[in-house]
Order: C-alpha cells, then sequence, then structure tokens
C-alpha cells in the first residue's frame, strides 16, 4: 500500500488525499510536522514539505502537483476512471493554470497565513517561529480571501465546474483550499452564494468525507465545517 | 506565430524562451513588466506573471511549469525531437520535482530577491513598490544561493544532467535562474567546480544564445556572463 506523509490542515495534503479518494486508491496516512525537519523526512524529500507520497513500489513521489500529474500518470486505464485531467492540451493547460492558482497564489496569500498563525505555530518551539497568531497576517488574510472568493463566483456562474464542464484537478484543489479555511471559519460563505453551491457539490462527494472527519490536536473546526447544508 | 509575454530578467521566461528555443518554435518577444499590472496584459491571465504564451490558433498558455507541459503535449510527434519530460512516470516526477524546486524554491530563497531588488525597483513608481535596493535582501539571496549550488553539485556529480541520465526540463529550470542571478554578477561560480561544468555544458547549447545577447534596459551584465569559458 502507498502511503502518503501529510498534515490535517496543509492544503497541498488534503488536495492529494481528495485525488486519492477519487481514485480509491487506498494510502496509509503518515502525520508530518515539516517545520521540524524530521531527519528521515528529509532524507525521503529534501524540500521538507508536505505532501510527500511513496508509491508501493517504493517511488518518492514530492510536491502537491508533482503527485498530482503522477497519479494521472499511473492509475490503470482498464478501470476507465474518472480523468481529473482533461484530454486537449488547451483543456490541460486551463486545468492546470487553475490549479497552481490555488495552489500557489491563494495558498501564498490566505491559507499560508491562516494555518501558519493559527495552527503550525502552536506546535512549534519558539527558537523555530512557534508562538501566538499574529492578528495583522490573519486580518490580510482574510481580507484577500474576498477576491478569490469573486473570482470562484465568477468561473463557476460561467462553467458547469472551474476549469470547464467537467469536475478536475483545479476543483480539488480550489476545495482543499478552501475546507482549510473553512475548518477555521475564515470563509465568508453568506457573501458568496454561487460559491457556495459549488462547494457543496464537492463536499457533497463522498471522497471528501474522510476530510470533514479529520480532526487536527488542539484546533476544533468551525461549527458548520462538516455540515453538507451549511 | 506564436507570442510570449516575458521580462529579459524573469527567470520564469527564460525558462520557456530555453524550451522554444530547443523545439525551434519562432516566437514573438512582448517585454511585459508584470508589476505594472497592464490592464490588457491581467486579461490575458488575471494572476499578471510573466511568461504568457499566446499559440498560433489563440490558445492562451499562462505560467512557466504549465507552458512547459503544453509545449511537450503539444509538439509534433513527427519530428521526433528532443524529449524534455522523460518517459517513464518515476522519471516523469524526478524531473517536475526538480523543475518545481528551481521555480518555485530557489525562486523564493534568491532568484526573487535579486531580480526584484536590483530590476524590477529600479523602473516601478515608488508607489507601487519601487526604490533603491534593499542590501539585507540581496545579502540574504547571496547567503541562499550556496546550499542550491551544493545540491546542483551533488545531483550532476551523481548523475550525467540533473535529474538523470538525459537532459530534461530540470536542467533548463536551474539553468535560466542561475542565468538571471549570473547577469547580475552573484554566482559563486568559483567555488563550485561541478556546477560550473554543468552550466558551461547547458549555456554552450545554442538555445542558450539569445539569452546570452540580452540586455535587460538599465542594467549592464556581469562581465563573464556571455563567456562560454568563464
Amino acid at each position: 500500500m502507498a502511503t502518503l506523509y501529510h498534515h490535517p490542515l496543509c492544503p497541498h495534503s488534503r488536495f492529494v488525499r481528495l485525488i486519492l479518494a477519487e481514485h480509491a486508491i487506498e494510502t496509509t496516512l503518515i502525520e508530518e510536522r515539516a517545520a521540524e525537519r524530521r531527519r528521515e523526512f528529509l532524507a525521503l524529500d529534501p524540500a521538507g514539505r508536505t505532501p510527500v507520497l511513496v508509491d508501493d513500489d517504493g517511488t518518492v513521489v514530492s510536491g502537491a502537483m508533482v503527485i498530482a500529474e503522477y497519479l494521472e500518470e499511473t492509475a490503470d486505464p482498464e478501470l476507465n476512471r474518472l480523468r481529473l485531467l482533461p484530454q486537449t492540451p488547451r483543456e490541460r493547460a486551463e486545468t492546470r493554470r487553475l490549479t497552481e492558482w490555488f495552489n500557489l497564489k491563494f495558498y501564498e496569500e490566505v491559507t499560508n497565513w491562516l494555518v501558519t498563525e493559527k495552527v503550525y505555530k502552536r506546535f512549534l518551539a519558539p527558537e523555530i517561529g512557534g508562538g501566538a497568531p499574529d492578528m495583522d497576517l490573519l486580518r490580510v488574510a482574510r481580507a484577500n480571501i474576498r477576491p478569490h472568493m469573486r473570482y470562484i463566483g465568477y468561473l463557476t456562474g460561467a462553467r458547469n465546474w472551474l476549469a470547464g464542464e467537467t469536475l478536475s484537478l483545479a476543483d480539488f484543489a480550489a476545495a482543499a483550499h478552501l475546507s482549510c479555511a473553512d475548518y477555521l471559519g475564515d470563509v465568508p460563505w453568506d457573501e458568496y452564494e454561487t460559491v457556495k453551491h459549488w462547494y457543496q457539490r464537492i463536499k457533497s462527494r463522498p471522497a471528501f468525507r474522510p476530510l470533514l472527519s479529520d480532526r487536527a490536536v488542539g484546533t476544533t473546526p468551525a461549527a458548520c465545517y462538516a455540515d453538507l447544508d451549511f
């Protein structure tokens, strides 16, 4: 069985867990606090970032998008399973652009601040950055999420799913990041009805269930986090 | 003919220019100062980052790795050209991991500081971040480049090229970022002989020539920048 080194509130790990679940690939989960820079973890991935997948043949694949591409390439074609990258190069480029949008831009502007300040810092020693959350950074993240909500609303208003007519990696990237912000109570759902409807559709998928029952040590999820009718 | 929106000292643009040149795809280059957030450029790519490729059928592809994947997928298979992503999923994962290493990690730790402080800030209005370079940030970037040089040295000591036995996207990503640092005189070549030998091999390729004759307005390249025997 494959192994995934992850953190429950690492949005990139959640992105990969959603893809694995959609493909019905069972995985052993190992929780990793990347900031502690554990020697054995750095030996697997010198960049020292979650997620890292160790496939059952020992292949080490690290980085959210690298793992996503690897899973697309290695999934058994006989299974005629869901494809999360569409067929044409143009559609694939749009899917990758939006996947990167969430995994890089949304992360830099929103989830990195929320998760680092509210979760990671609580468990780090002060000499490696631990401490109380910086409220100014949280305010910036909560302001930054709004243009992203508008953009998701614009896309899902014009298309069936984020990158086009079919469900794709882009939807899972967006949902993974939003689910972290949602766990922490930082998504202004009521102001963005179209986004809420799109998120309800993806949140109802069986692949989402394990994320909804996740509990990060010492952090209680927001009241409606696991509610499908929030 | 395809069009590439780029900046001469944007390392991600250089990465794409190298790939286009290796594939002998002629492109019209349009210089873009992304920080100015020109309306027509944002309409092409809402993330507002170089590079953006507009293919000759009008397909807009934005982001360095997204363009690289698109070029791999669309290049004419009849031409039996150089493949910059290897054949097996395991090798492809290693190539993508290292490409991302340079395009994200090296960029965050080295090239972003060097190019922003030494080049971009000179041409920006003060109200959008223009001004004199911050010498502390430059010192940090010059310290940060050293572990990367050791890592490139380790990889090229153990393998023929960065990601394995064949030339790949990873080599062009590393070379693109190093070429920006080299233009600005910030690569300590003399301390890393193995890296220098690898860089000499890639710098000698015809695809590299246009980069070596590049001149960014107001910034003169370091003395040995265009010298193949530096």
